[in-house]
Order: structure tokens, then sequence, then C-alpha cells
């Protein structure tokens, strides 16, 4: 990985996404007469982000391939591929709620190697180095992240997005997991793999997700000891049906209820 | 309502509540040697935090009573009543998700007149004023808060905390409500209501709530321009299953649904 993926980098990147989201963070929609959306802030803090975003990674490392929510994979033939979604949790975002992030996550070789999530109003980041996982807010010292050693389902924390998001089957599989645990909450997106990472939470179940949903997120868990994968146990840097847990013993145990296998857990 | 419950006491109150819990947010549970819980951030913060606010408001009007979630009521009988949830949102608090929030309400003669809620890790204040509901982040400026003029339910977005909170009945409302919203989303506690006075969404439905998780946000409803009551029209200080709107227009056919009626809407 190049020396040059370092907090220094990400700072950058945060900053760039910050100035490109909080401007429109909590501003209203503007309808026009004809009954269409005039003003769209999300959309306008997306495009606008991840422009800014591209510009200033391909400018760093122009021997690297992008690959963005909104505008698509530029050099995808490369080693390093940087993997962006400007706002991730657009549903949080419009309605106000500073749970939303930022995403960037880096692909060596379809391997995610480094990643950041960043939180701009509450002014967090979440970021990766070669020493391990970190988390920064403001200009506060970062500290290291470790997830926290939740080996049993009954004293697990469990978080998904929504559960409209599941499909028949999946919904199966997610109420098997949800009649285990110590409780469950939705409505979070990127915020619960961040608290995965931190050690406040225990479980991330997700389903459906984009490569750019989740890359970022891959290395700030692991690297805090959690595991990602996806459900069938390929690599979460596809994106697809996706679990994350703070320890193997867990994601095993959840697994098998994900898939209706028994167990003596 | 005595004059001094302005701005300045609010402050206060914010204050004692940021120091109460802040120091117990994202502090891990210690688990003693046999497996019981010997450190619980979270009674430790809610009894702390409910314990000084009782002292400072007993200080502040001697003639008033006090009912709090951790150590009841105080002064039944008398016309000020203030109603406090020193942490409304306790699994997000838990999770380290900072959207749990402090509620203190004041009712006179059991009718809301003053509230606010604080978010001490965001650094946020939603309080009312005898001129209407504010927003204070921090040291910026204050602002007025308004509700968006959403009528109609195909605009409009839904919050609720979770799923599992309803029970067989409640749920067959919801579920006709959320057949007929722009979109759902969970996991908010106060925080929705919050942003419902904001103009950001449109509808809260909530079932079983207690009087202190909800008599502090009524009045930053109302003075916003919204409607809050139960699903059964009864005042929404009582608790029980409640609905908050942003219009009464909104409110309304937000409620032929929850009911099953028919309505042309």
């Amino acid at each position: 990985m190049p020396a040059t993926v370092d907090k220094a980098f990400f700072d950058e990147l945060a900053s760039i996404a910050r100035c490109g989201t909080l401007p429109f963070f909590r501003q209203l929609l503007v309808i026009d007469n004809k009954g269409g959306h005039a003003f769209d802030p999300v959309t306008q803090a997306d495009i606008k982000t991840e422009r800014n975003l591209r510009k200033y990674i391909a400018k760093k490392f122009p021997d690297h391939g992008i690959y963005g929510e909104e505008e698509g994979t530029e050099g995808s033939e490369k080693d390093f591929i940087w993997v962006i979604d400007p706002i991730d949790g657009t549903r949080t975002f419009i309605s106000g709620i500073p749970i939303w992030g930022t995403l960037i996550g880096l692909l060596y070789k379809e391997r995610a190697v480094a990643g950041m999530m960043a939180q701009p109003f509450t002014r967090e980041l979440f970021f990766t180095t070669v020493e391990g996982s970190f988390f920064q807010r403001g200009d506060d010292v970062p500290r290291q992240l470790k997830v926290r050693k939740t080996f049993s389902l009954a004293e697990a924390t469990l978080f998904s997005t929504a559960p409209s998001l599941f499909d028949a089957k999946t919904n199966q599989g997610f109420q098997r997991l949800e009649a285990t645990v110590r409780f469950t909450r939705f409505g979070t997106d990127c915020y619960a793999f961040a608290m995965l990472a931190a050690g406040f939470i225990d479980l991330v179940i997700e389903t459906g997700l984009k490569p750019y949903d989740v890359v970022a997120l891959i290395p700030i868990i692991e690297k805090a000891g959690g595991v990602i994968t996806q459900w069938n146990g390929r690599p979460a840097e596809e994106g697809g049906n996706i679990i994350a847990a703070a320890t193997l013993q867990l994601y095993e145990s959840a697994l098998q209820k994900l898939h209706g296998r028994e167990t003596d857990d």
C-alpha cells in the first residue's frame, strides 16, 4: 500500500467531505411551481462531494482507479482502486439525523486495504493506518478502535438499516437471528459498522449492499479485530448480503441462524 | 408560566445533562468476575443526571412538583410539575449512537407548557420560550423551529423507534400507514420528534410511551406548528400510543390509516 495513504491523507479527504456535504445538510428541499423538485440538497451534496474527492485522489494517485456511486469507474484495470460513497445514509441525511457518512475505501487487487468513514456534523472520523483502526473527533487525539469480546448471541446487540430491505428469504434468516440476540435496532447505515469497530455493538446484518456501501468499512472492522463477509462467506468487497461481527465465534453462530442450520450455541 | 422558565434556565439544565451523561457515553460496561455487571454506564448516567436536575429545579422552583423516570414523583398535587427523562433512547446510548436525549418538560395543570431536549454529544438543544420553539447548537445563534408544510401521506416521511414495539393491533395500523408514505425509518426515539419540529420529517408514530418520554416534546412540536396527541385523540401528556404530525391535514390522514377508516386522501 502506498505509504502516503496515511492519516494526513484521510484528514484531507474528510475535510473535502465536510465542505461538500455540510452546507447541504438540513437544507430544505425546494419544490418548484410545477410540482417537481427544483433543489434536492442530497443530490447536490452527493455530486459535489464525489467530484471533489475524485479530483483530489486522482491528483495524488494518478495511477489508481476510482469507482464512485455517482460517476462510475475510471481505471477499472488498475491494481489500486478507490471506492467512494459521498453520502451513505441518504434517508438519514434528508431527515436531518447525523448518522450518515462519507465512505472512502481503497482496494488492492480486489481486497480492501484501507478506509475511512467521516461524519461531518459530529466531526467524527473513523480511519485505518498500517497500525490499525482509529477514531478521531475534531482535533482530539486519535484513539485506537477495538471490537468488544462478545462471544454469545444472547449477549450480542444487532443492527440493521431497515426491515423493509429484507426479502422473504433473508427476512426469515434475520428473524431467526433476531430471536436469539440481546436486542435489535434499526436505522443506522454505515454508522453501525463504525460502532462495531469501536466496541459498542456486536453484529451488523445488511442485504443488497453495493461495493461502495461497504468497501471503506471492511478494513476499519478487520483492523479493529472484527469479521466481515457476505452471508455466503464470499468477500464483502463484492457487496451483497453482508454480515459483520465482533468476534469469529459470534460470526459463526450468527451465520448458522441466518442460514437456519442447527447449532449447539 | 413563570417568566424564569426561559432560555437561560434551559441552558443550565442542558449543562447539567451534559455533565451527567457525557462522561458515561461510550464507556464500556465492566463485567465483574461473577458474570454480573459491575459497572453499567447508562444506569449510572441516568441516576446521576436525574438527581442533579431535580436538585437544581427544586432549588429554583420550590413550589413545583417533579416527576422523573428514575426517582418517581414529588409534589404530584402541585399545579406546575416538571417531567424528566435523563436519557431517552437507552439503546442508542449504550450502542454509542448520538441520537439519545435528555428530556425535561413542564406541565401546568396537566398540560405541557414548556420543554427541552438536549443531545449532549452533538451539543444540540431544542427548547421552547414564550415566542416559540428554538434550536441551538453549541454557542451558535438560536434558530426558530417550524414544521414543514407536508399535507399528503405520499409526500410524508415516517419515523418510529422499533417495529418490535408494536403489538398485533397497533402493527396493523402502522403497516396500513407505512404503505402510503414516502418512506419509513426506525431507530430514533426523541430525536425524530425534534426533527419533526425542525421541519425535516413529517410523522412520528410510537406506542406505549410513558409521560416522561413525551411531555418535554409536546410544546417543542406544538410551538413549531405541529400536532401531537394519542392515537385516540386524547392528550399526549398521558403517554400511550402517540402520533405527531407536521400539519393537521397530515395528522388526520395518518389517524385514518392507523384506525383503518376509509379516506378519500
